[in-house]
C-alpha cells in the first residue's frame, strides 16, 4: 500500500494518517517528495482495505501495491507447469502445441463421432464438445448431459483422442470429472467461486476460460482458487473479452498470452472460435495465436455447421481443421516449436505433413 | 431474420439464398432495393442460426430480428409487476420507492444488529447483507454462512426489517430460501444458469444483478430463466458495468432503468456502492437512481467502515444514511412518488420527516 | 514515481535500480517491506517515464504517482469557477443551474428562430445549434458554416439567449470567436491539441465536451490545455461514453460529474441528448443530472425533429422540454440550487412556474 | 432500413407507419411474420434517419441495413488496393509485407539518424518518427516541428529509407505533405474531419490509424472521407483500442485486419508499439500481425529509449527490431508472402537472412 498525499496536506494530516497505519498494527515509511508526501505500508497481510486511508483529511490517493495471487505465481514457481496426462504422450505447456477440437456441442453419437474422427485424422489431440451448455436463453438447447459424456468416452475408445468438456455445476462436475480427461471451466463461470473450489478438489486438470470481462488479475485469482484447494493442473484459456467493437462476437486479446507467460508458470490456449464468433476469421487468428506464443488451440470443428443445434456460425468444417493444423505447424516451427504428436497411429501419415522442413 | 445481399449479388445467388431458406423449413421474402436486395425469413422459432446463411456466395449481412425473451416483456404483460412479500406491507414495483441497506457481509452478531438497527430508524424497510461472500481472492473473508443468516433472522425480528441476501450455489439457496424474505443472486452469478434455475423453483421472491458486461438483453435473458421455471417474482438491479474508466470501479449505467421499463414489466433497483465503489459518490448517484425513475436503492451502511471485513470504502455511515433517505424521498416527490413506509411504529416518527409537504 | 520490485529480486539489483534512479538525476527512497522491497522516487519533474525503469532485472512494477495537471486542479484554486457572460446575469458553476438547449444543427433561420423562440419561452439560458457539423460521413449534411452564426446572433437579439456553437478547426474557431457567447469544442476534437491551444487563445469561455473513450484524467489534461494558453473560462461537459452496452447510443456516465467536482474546480455540464441518443431516456436523464449535482445542461430540442437534418431521434421536441425545464427546477431545489432565471421579461411568467414551492 | 413492429401492434398501426414512410417519399414492404410484422423500406438515399420511425405507436425497433460507405468498399472495387512511391520499389498492399520504424520522437539530427542507419541496415523500407507531437499534457515535449522533418528528408537521402510523419493540423499538413512520402493521421485525428478533408486533397498517400474507440464502420468512414476528396491512396492502421483490460496500454485487435480485407480493398497496417504499450509485447504481436495477414507493420525503435523523449517504455532497441525483421520474414513466408526488399544494397546482405528457405 502506497497512500499518497494531497499536495496541501498539512505536516499534521501526514502524521494523523501515519498513527491510524499504526493503530492499524501496520508500518508507516513517509517518503517526503517536491510536491507532496507519499507514505509507503509494510506488515499488510492482505487484510487491509484502502477505504480506511483514502476518506482521511489530506489523503489525496491510495495505491495498492502487492499483488494477491500466491500460486500462480512465477514470483513462487519460476519454471513452466507442464500439465501430463495418464497413459498419453499428450501434454500441455511443453515445447509443442497441443490442439483441441470438435463440436460446440455433442448433439448426437453419429455426430460426434464423425467430427472426432475427422479432427483425429487431422492432427487433434483432444475432441471437445458440451454436454452440459451454458445457454443465454433457457429455451435453446441445452445439452445432452451424461448421454453426451458417454458419447465422448466412446469417441477416446475409437480414436485415440483425450477429451475436454465443460461442467456447469456440482453435479455435472461429479460427472464430467469421471468420464473425462480435462475438466473445463466456462467463461460466464470464471468467477463462480463455488464451482472453482470444486474443480480444485477435482482428480482432472482444469482448463480455465477467462471472463467475458475479466482482468488478468481476476483471472490469474481464479486460477488461485482451483490451486488452494490443491489441485495444481490448471491450463488458462484466452477466449476473447467484450468490448465496444462489433465486428466480432467478442475482441479477442492476444496479449493476454504474453502477459500470463511474465506472471505465471501455469500453460495457456487460445479459442479463436469464441474469440470471434465467425468462421472466416477463426484460420487467421489461430495462426496468430500460435504466432504470439500461445501453448495451444481449442477450435469449434463441425461436419455441417448449418445444422449445428449451437454455434453454427463460427464452427469451421474439417477440411478447414486440416488447413489450419498444416498452417500453425509451420508457424510453430517460426518459434522453434512443434504440434504434439497425434495419438494414432493410423493418422501417422497426415501428421506427416504437419511439420515443415524449417522446423527440420 | 433478414439477409441483405452484397450489392453485386447476382439473381441466381438471391435465388440460392431463397432455396436455402426454405430448405430450412421458413419463408424468404425478397424485397428488391435501388442499391441491394434484403431477405426477410417468416417461421422460425428462435432455433436457425444466422451462420448457415452468412457464408453464403453473395450475402453481405444476416440481421436478427426477434426478440428471444417472452415471460420477462411488456408485450406478454403490459402491466408494472409488484413483487409483495408476506405480512408486510412493503411491495417493489408499485408506486412507492424502497430501500435496501446494511453492512457488505454480515461479520458478526454485534455489527449486524447495530448497522441492522440504525438503517430501520432511518427508514430502511429491507437488511442486506452477505452471508456467503463471492470473493476474488480465495484467501478474503468468505462470509459466516448459516451462522450469518439466523443473525439476519434475529434483525428481522427485532427491527422490523425483512431480510435480503445473497446465494452462490445450491446449497446456499437452500439455506437463503429458508431464513431470507429475498434471494439476491449476485452479478458474478448473473449468468450462472444452474443457480438462476435453482432461484426459479424457489417460493421467495430474487433480486437479479446485472452482470458486470450484460448486455441489456442478456439481463433480461437471466430473468427469463428464472421466470421459466415458474418464479414471476423477480426484481432486476443495476449495479455498474466494466468500462475503461477508472474514476470508479465501476460505471453505473442508470439509462438501463428507463430502457428496462420500456421493455419490461420488472421493477428495477439500483446499487450506488457497487455502482461507484467510492463512499463520496453514493450519495450523489442515489439521487440520480431515484431522479431516473428506479423502483428503490440498496445501499451498504456500515458503523465502522474502516474495519469492514469487505467493501469498506464504498459503504457509508448511518448518519450518510439518513441524509440519503430525507434527500431521495423529495426527489421522489418531483416523481409522485414516495418512499416506503418503514415497517415499526418505533420509526415511525423519523419516517414523517421523510415526505416533503409537495408530496402531500 | 514508485518501483515495486519482485519478491525474488536481490539487493544487489534494488541497489542498481536505485543507481539509476541517482544517475537520471532524482533520489531513490527504498521501502523494505516483509514480501518484497518498494522504491520511492522523488524530484522528478514529469519528464521520466516509466520505461526506463521497468525492464530491469528484479523489477515487477512502476507505478506513477504525481498527477500531472495542475492549473485544473483544486489543489491549485480550492474554490469553485465561476464563467461569467458579459452584459447578462447569466453564469455557470454558481448556485443556480443553467440549461441550453436547441437543435444539432442550424438547418434555415426559420428552423433556428422557431426553436429558439420555444426553449427561450421555456426558461433556456442559451441556445446551441451546430454551423460546422463533424460527420461520420462525408455526405451527410455538414452545416450552413458562417450564415449559419449569422441565424444564431440573430436569435440572440431576438430572444435575448446566449449562443453556444461549436468549432472544429482553427478557421471556424475565428467566426464561431467572433458570433458567438461561447465555443464549443467537441467530443471527437478533445483530443485536437491544435485546436485545444486556438481555443485557450481565444476571448470566450469554452465549453469543453469529453471524449468518446476519454479517462478522467485525459478530461481534465484537454482542459489544462486550454488553460495553459491563458483562457481560463472552461466549462466541462459530460455527454456519455463508448461501452459494450447497446440500448444506448453512448453511456452516460453521471458518476464522473462528483469525481470532476472532487479534483477540479472547473464547473460541468452533463448532456443527455448524446448521451443517449434516444428521445425517451433524455428527461430521466436529465433529471439524474440535475439531482447527481450537475451545473447545468445541454440538450437538443427540436419542433419537428422528423425532418431534421441530424440527431432528429434524441432530439426532444418543445413540449418534452418546457416539462423538463419544470421537473428540473424541482429536483435543483431538494439540492438547494434554483434554475437561473432566463434572459427575458417576456418569459418571466413562464418563469414562475419553475421554481417550486419546497424551495421557498 | 426495417422497421419491426411490436407484437400486440395493430393493423391499423402498420398501416399508419407505411404511410409515414410513403410521406417521407420511399416505399414500405411489409412482410407479415408468426410473431410480428416487419417492415422493409426501399428508395433511400441515407438521407433517413431512424428517429422519424422508432418513435410511432406499434413501432419496436428501427434497424439501418445500407452500409454508408462507397469508395472504400470492395463492393465498388473488388481488387485489393495498392499503393505506389514514386522512385521507389516499395508498395504498400501487394504480394509482400512492407515495415516502418523508427523513434516515436524525432528528437535531435543525432538520435534520428542512429535509429535510422539502424532500422535501414536490419531491412526496414520507411523511417517512421513525429516531428508533430499530439501529447496528452501540454507541459510534455511537443517536437521539432519543420526542424524535424529536415532530419527526417537527410535521413531518407543517407539510408534510402521513406518517410512517415503525423500532420496534426492544415499547418502541420502543409509541411509534412512537402517533405514526407507518406502523411500520417493519428488514432487522435481520426474523426477530426476538417484534417482528414485536408488530406484528401494532398498529393502524397496517407496512413490513417484508427481512433482509440472507432468501429470498423466509422474507421473506414474515416477513409472514406479522405477518399471523397480525390485522394485514392489511403493505408489503414491498427493501433490498438481502449477496454477495460489494463495489462497493456490499448487492446491490439487483431481480428479488425480479417473484418477490414473482407469489406474494403485498402491496404492494412498494424502497430504493436502502441497496441501494446510495453517493449516486452511488441515481438510477440508483431509476428501475430504478420500471421493474421497484416500488409505490414509500424514499430517504435530507439537507440536508447530509457532517455527518448517520449514512448520510451514501448520502443524496442535496434537489436530487437533486427529480431523482428528475422521472425516476420519466417511468418509471412507460410503465408506465401515475403517481406518487400529494403531500398539500399547496403543492406542486402543482411536481408538475405530474413527470406527464410521455405519460402523459396
Amino acid at each position: 500500500m502506497l497512500v499518497v498525499m494531497q499536495s496541501h496536506a498539512t505536516e499534521e494530516q501526514v502524521r494523523e494518517v501515519c498513527r491510524k497505519i499504526e493503530a492499524l498494527g501496520l508500518r508507516p515509511h513517509p517518503i517526503p517528495g517536491a510536491q507532496r508526501t507519499a507514505i509507503g505500508i509494510t506488515g499488510n497481510q492482505g487484510a487491509l482495505e484502502a477505504g480506511s486511508l483514502e476518506e482521511m483529511p489530506g489523503v489525496g490517493e491510495v495505491i495498492r501495491v502487492s499483488k494477491p495471487y500466491k500460486l500462480v505465481s512465477r514470483d513462487l514457481k519460476p519454471d513452466n507447469t507442464v500439465v501430463r496426462f495418464p497413459n498419453s504422450h499428450v501434454s500441455i505447456g511443453g515445447k509443442d502445441v497441443v490442439v483441441m477440437a470438435g463440436p460446440c456441442s455433442i448433439e448426437s453419437r453419429e455426430q460426434a463421432l464423425t467430427v472426432a474422427e475427422q479432427v483425429a485424422a487431422a492432427g487433434a489431440h483432444f475432441l471437445r464438445g458440451g454436454a452440459y451448455k451454458p445457454r443465454t436463453s433457457p429455451y435453446s438447447f441445452q445439452g445432452l448431459g451424461e448421454e453426451g459424456l458417454k458419447i465422448m468416452a466412446e469417441a477416446r475408445e475409437r480414436f485415440g483422442l483425450l477429451i475436454v468438456t465443460e461442467a456447469v455445476d456440482n453435479e455435472s462436475l461429479d460427472l464430467v470429472e469421471e468420464y473425462a480427461d480435462m475438466i473445463q471451466i466456462g467463461a460466464r463461470n470464471m468467477q463462480n467461486f463455488s464451482l472453482l473450489k470444486r474443480a480444485g478438489r477435482a482428480r482432472k486438470p482444469v482448463l480455465l476460460k477467462r471472463g467475458m470481462s475479466a482482468t488478468l488479475e481476476e483471472f490469474l485469482m481464479a486460477a488461485e482458487y482451483v490451486m488452494s484447494e490443491g489441485n495444481y493442473n490448471v491450463v488458462l484459456c484466452e477466449r476473447g473479452v467484450r468490448t465496444f467493437a462489433d465486428h466480432t462476437r467478442n475482441t479477442l486479446d492476444l496479449s493476454l498470452i504474453p502477459a500470463v507467460q511474465r506472471l505465471s508458470h501455469l500453460p495457456i490456449l487460445v479459442d479463436p472460435s469464441h474469440g470471434t464468433g465467425k468462421r472466416n476469421k477463426v484460420l487467421p487468428m489461430a495462426r496468430a495465436a500460435v504466432a504470439v506464443g500461445a501453448d495451444g488451440l481449442i477450435v469449434e470443428v463441425h461436419h455441417d455447421p448449418d445444422h449445428a443445434l449451437s454455434d453454427g456460425p463460427q464452427s469451421i468444417v474439417p477440411e478447414q481443421f486440416a488447413v489450419l493444423m498444416s498452417e500453425i505447424a509451420q508457424i510453430a516451427a517460426v518459434l522453434h516449436r512443434g504440434v504434439i504428436a497425434p495419438v494414432h497411429s493410423s493418422t501417422a501419415i497426415a501428421r506427416e505433413t504437419l511439420r515443415p522442413a524449417v522446423a527440420r
